[in-house]
């Protein structure tokens, strides 16, 4: 179906999704209605089920996807240039930034738990999500290694799934909790080992 | 009205919470009623409400409380004796065998979603789970420095919540993707860069 829209129609459907969005944001997934959705995004019932034949879960879906997109998408231009310890540090004053602005309220979590955490389509968002992130960390440390700042033998992805896994789990307590303190910790920590690691080397 | 219970009474309301706690991991949170727990620890309703006025959501706090209770003493006697490399690995192996066996099914995380995640009932056990795990870290890491395997100036607060947020994230992806890969990346990465820190020292 998707394949079969013309560039028109893709933007429609990239419209509603967005709009969702900002309407779940904004209200919640829990209390949020197709009506809603179709009032903010001036859309009628027979367009949104064009576009999304399979109906609210298909939607709650793609802008799942979109949420997702939005994580790496607020760490840019940061995360995608990793290539100096002072972009690792900028990249973590954005990281900070934006959780603890986002707070205890995660709205691509929220998503998952109303599409259910363990269906096919939550994992696929979730593990290419994090394929993404940690591909990017990984070649920041690849360029930090090209530039002899990092030891040649490090295990780039070991390194690399170790930072994700860091910050999932800072966010994590800082969704349970509403503290920062663990995220800035294990990142901190982690930055720190992985410039150990380059000094030890040298 | 906890501290008017006869030794009997904490024992009987003890016996309630254990077994609530067997039926809720067996059946669900969402699916079990207050009836099955009934009849699993063969207790009235009367008695039920004589134990937890507050019903159904009191009993679900005091059920947390007991799991967040298990997630400590699955680790024990290893997390109480952190005083050897050796005693560390041997933590890490019983860290990583118990989340792989748990998979991607979370009696606790369950528990939170039913109650609120943002509930002071909820906050407040997460919090002192946290705190506990931590300064159990900590202690082990400190009994290293006291041996002279770690340099005395060493961060220990932040070192112990950095390896506690590895955990928390390394779950967090194996409740969303069922693999535990990250869990034992940042555990192993942690403990790797902690020796490290002390090799560099001598």
């Amino acid at each position: 179906m998707r394949g079969e829209l013309t560039a028109k129609g893709r933007a429609t459907r990239r419209r509603i999704v967005e709009g969702a969005a900002a309407v779940l944001r904004e209200r919640g997934v829990a209390s949020t209605t197709l009506d809603d959705i179709m009032a903010r995004t001036a859309t009628s019932k027979s367009q949104l089920f064009h576009y999304f034949p399979a109906g609210k879960d298909e939607l709650l879906v793609e802008v799942a996807r979109f949420e997702a997109d939005q994580v790496l998408e607020d760490q840019q231009p940061q995360l995608g240039r990793l290539d100096s310890w002072e972009a690792w540090r900028e990249w973590r004053d954005v990281v900070i930034e934006r959780y603890e602005t986002q707070g205890d309220q995660c709205p691509l979590g929220s998503l998952f738990l109303q599409i259910g955490r363990s269906t096919p389509g939550t994992r696929a968002i979730v593990v290419e999500l994090l394929r993404q992130w940690q591909e990017s960390l990984a070649a920041g440390i690849r360029s930090l290694q090209g530039a002899g700042a990092l030891p040649a033998d490090l295990d780039v992805e070991t390194r690399a799934a170790a930072l994700l896994t860091a910050i999932q789990g800072g966010v994590s307590i800082l969704l349970s909790t509403g503290r920062s303190t663990h995220l800035r910790a294990a990142l901190d920590q982690g930055i720190a080992d992985l410039r150990r690691a380059g000094a030890a080397a040298r």
